[in-house]
């Protein structure tokens, strides 16, 4: 079912909660849920579930409880399709190789194609079945093939200064490890970030600054 | 300066990427910003950040701007305090090995103390100058070192299972890379979750469904 006109962010951001918990419902062969139920679980409230389900036509009939199967399947529809997106890596540090190695083996709808980094000791180096190639490569390597996603696990400023390039080669989608605020910068492309020094620091707050 | 009353998340969550961007005025020289400028570079208003600051005391005069160099003090007090955070790693897979490796080499206020596992092929091998335990010993190293924080790298079930134990044994504040929603069954710990197979399911769907 496609979604109903433009679809919030926050929603999105909790599609794949929904998907996974529905997804543990479907293996231990529950077959329904109500909006209640599954508020409990996630930790929201039923309004919330609804008014989420009814962003993507509602998934079926209130009152009478979603069906896992229907739900497992359309929301499953919306997150992936069947052609899985194309992948590139840009930077092969401790977290690149830990991030590439995620990505072949625990996730879904992604296929990494290539890795590249600058430093000359790495080049031609096996990551994940891959070449790790120069990033003079680069323009060539998406011509050639169109990745349609970069993973960024480089530093801010070099991520900045291979932006304007990433995004006029055609990447639509970026899962930025980088401090750089790329979304800020090109608003137009679609970006996922994940910022662990964020994470920490707050953290750190919310601890040293208990009640 | 401490905080005024009980701060909210979303604010807290603003923080780090404030004292980004300060740092980084302050490292090229910059002495002072106003409300708009800063709001300008993060993405979001002037208001926003000025209701902000005001969480916290205010950090300073409006209509004159804000001094960088007190900023960056008061902000960096708010998220840092003078001991680290100690902290204990769980789970030393791939993903475990590049964070405790990001802990050690990229993070502040923090201190890895211990890293824990189950498989009995890693127990007693070095891991960031630690040698990895047995999750048999976890008890009686809290008790001896009371650590504040731990970070989860294990799977949902494993999480689940060890959650009730590390609450028990004093641990405050959790960095959770694992699929178990912790702050749901758990509401009086501190949660900061990296979820980055959501993050990835949120990307596709955004990539796969875009205007």
């Amino acid at each position: 079912m496609p979604a109903q006109g433009k679809v919030s962010l926050p929603v999105i951001k909790r599609l794949p909660k929904y998907y996974r918990y529905i997804s543990e419902m479907k293996q231990k062969g529950v077959t329904k849920v109500s909006s209640s139920e599954l508020a409990r679980i996630m930790g929201t409230t039923a309004s919330q579930v609804r008014q989420d389900f009814n962003c993507f036509g509602g998934f079926g009939q209130q009152g009478i409880g979603y069906e896992i199967s229907r739900l497992h399947h359309e929301i499953g529809t919306l997150l992936f399709r069947e052609d899985s997106l194309n992948t590139i890596l840009i930077g092969t540090g401790r977290l690149g190789t830990a991030i590439s190695s995620y990505l072949n083996n625990d996730a879904r709808g992604y296929h990494l194609l290539a890795a590249f980094d600058v430093k000359e000791d790495v080049i031609g180096k096996e990551l994940c079945g891959m070449t790790i190639q120069h990033i003079d490569k680069l323009r060539e390597f998406c011509k050639k093939n169109t990745p349609d996603v970069a993973v960024l696990c480089i530093p801010k400023a070099s991520a900045k200064e291979l932006a304007p390039t990433l995004v006029e080669l055609g990447i639509k989608g970026f899962w930025n490890f980088s401090h750089y605020d790329l979304a800020v910068e090109y608003p137009n492309t679609i970006v996922e970030n994940v910022h662990l020094g964020d994470s920490l620091m707050s953290l750190s707050y919310r601890v040293n600054n208990e009640d």
